[in-house]
């Protein structure tokens, strides 16, 4: 390559940003949140960074650290609201409600809370956010540690299902058709409980299972 | 094509059994339990069933109704105890247990579940049964029709943490390890129940979340 041509590569061409652990983790995000888990591999990763995947590993060790540092990048969405007004029941239900919105913003980030533990600090604040309202709720130091878990889980599980709501909700019309016409006497307790089995909107059934889970958490003895 | 090579042709080649709804099932489960969902296009199904994804619409409208049936498929061998002596909480726990494991055995089917609703026999079933129990255990329709959904949500997300423990594990050593180093000023909640958020073992902490869903509910005044 003569010189000339070498400055019209630098033209045409701009130049590569210095590869580091930032740039490899945004853009890991950028392409979940275009294609999903499947759009994340080191090697789509390393090619979006117009490097090869040797280079990646120099400041990430695998895919699932990179995707525990990509949950947690893509955490520092979640509203930590800390009002001195709220009680501390409401205080979780906005914390997960942030959680489960930030969730289902980006294709494959609630699959992502299932199968990697975040690393990083915005997981860590949304823990201590959530153990410091548990325990201003009187909950036991074994009630608040496991039952973080369970509103963790069960947001994520509530956001896999609403990511994919419009197959999702396809799927229930055709199954509350499908229960119109069931045998009474074969099914009674599903034919009485029918209008039940489908009533409340999304919003409405994601509280009262927040709820559930805190009052159950509060009459556990351990 | 002359009669000779017809003879030979079919001597060679098994018959195809004939095309239905059960086989494209079986065959699609098949496939599911070999490669998880992303083993379980229609075009994958037909092929191992030696024909064309035309063919296979005759017998199912579109992959969604395909999922919903290989799911309620697979979820024949959840057990539905009916112990006389078990009390209505201890049947829950026994048949979330075993829905549990029916999800663990098959890779995807718990996302499956997150998915799609299942569509026939097996589902109404457990659902049924699930019913009943809430019922007997004094829980309000609307507790039971809200709370069947919310310990089925609970069972899948543990089931889809747990079909990944082999990567999950590692997370949650490195995560123990990140916690024990932790500025015990920046995150004072998470040091101070940093042996309760790990405690305890997968069995022990399924059983109490299923415990904490039933007294929740228990105690929701509507």
């Amino acid at each position: 390559m003569n010189n000339f041509e070498h400055v019209k590569s630098r033209r045409t061409r701009p130049a590569k940003p210095p590869l580091g652990l930032d740039i490899i983790i945004k853009t890991a995000y950028q392409l979940l949140s275009e294609d999903g888990i499947s759009g994340m591999s080191m090697r789509k990763v390393a090619k979006a960074l117009d490097t090869g995947p040797a280079s990646l590993y120099v400041y990430v060790e695998n895919y699932q650290k990179l995707s525990s540092y990509v949950l947690d990048y893509a955490l520092q969405d979640v509203q930590l609201a800390e009002s001195e007004t709220a009680s501390w029941k409401d205080a979780i239900i906005d914390v997960l409600r942030s959680y489960f919105l930030t969730l289902v913003k980006t294709p494959g980030l609630a699959e992502l809370t299932l199968s990697t533990s975040p690393n990083g600090p915005h997981s860590l604040e949304i823990n201590e956010c959530l153990l410091r309202n548990l325990q201003a709720g009187g909950i036991s130091p074994r009630g608040a540690a496991w039952g973080l878990d369970i509103l963790l889980l069960y947001t994520s599980s509530i956001a896999i299902e609403r990511a994919r709501h419009d197959e999702k909700d396809r799927d229930v019309e055709e199954l509350q058709a499908s229960y119109d016409v069931l045998e009474d006497s074969k099914y009674p307790m599903i034919s009485m409980l029918k209008s039940e089995l489908f009533s409340g909107d999304g919003k409405e059934r994601f509280t009262w299972g927040i709820e559930v889970i805190l009052q159950g958490i509060l009459s556990m003895k351990k």
